[in-house]
């Protein structure tokens, strides 16, 4: 059977997991507390510093499920969005809007052509 | 690493994207002023136009969510859906209820057995 | 093309699709009457069934999306995710809310590096 890795494994949920050349995570802001704008970024910045240490870069998104806890948030993702994206580099995005836990106001389930290294 | 392909990038997004033998793409209407039916009816006809971008048909599909923004349009999903499905050819299905943009009444997010071409 | 199997195909959707190695599948409870405890435990349950069948075990999944009709019933998801998970061995997680069909308290979206046998 093929090989899975995981990075920053605990009780709940592996922070990272990959399989086959695909790696896949789920990104919250690490301080909820910011504003929208303030958490967005964060999860941007967020993953890449996960496809950084996948050594990988934003080039290997595959898709982007994005649930946002109000939709007319949409137009402030939209703007850090395009800015993040590299032209003609983009993943596959869905963006809809759902319930999210405490205060956060963006969630992200990613979907990366990358591999936890099997040696670290 | 394994090589990326994408139809019909732009700034935000690919129109579908395919690595390892795996493609994703994301379906909206493209004309949201339909009513749901009609909306429904095109997205799985967008579906059809994609598969047959990439050499592929509703066989190939391996799973498809799909958000409604309303749910009790479930049973016109239902009817449509299981006349386009090939019988004993389904993909895994969730559907769920979910906030979408502007007046969408559908979107799907799907993976299928399927390769965007390396040469067009 | 790399080969497509099924488990307990309908008119609707396959029960399970693998490909490539990786499986996916799409878990509510079967008796949509119970409590949400007795939804959630049933569907870990089902999750371990389904694996079972495919050969494999909890160790095998690699993302879980969870819908909750109401998130305030994350703490009971919590509780018995948690005690289900092996330590060490979980899966990427989600969990949002959403609107399920029917008296679902719980569905879940579920990618395994498992594969459907080709000969049953």
């Amino acid at each position: 059977m093929s090989e899975i890795r995981r990075l920053g494994e605990n009780q709940r949920y592996a922070d990272v997991i990959s399989n086959g050349g695909v790696a896949y995570w789920v990104e919250v802001a690490e301080d909820p507390t910011a504003s929208v704008h303030g958490q967005i970024a964060q999860v941007l910045a967020q993953i890449d510093a996960t496809l950084k240490t996948l050594g990988a870069d934003r080039r290997r998104l595959l898709q982007v499920l994005i649930y946002l806890s109000d939709l007319s948030d949409a137009p402030i993702l939209n703007q850090l969005w395009d800015a993040w994206i590299i032209p003609g580099e983009a993943p596959v995005r869905a963006c809809v809007q759902a319930g999210l836990w405490s205060s956060y106001k963006v969630e992200m389930v990613i979907t990366a052509a990358a591999e936890v290294a099997a040696c670290r």
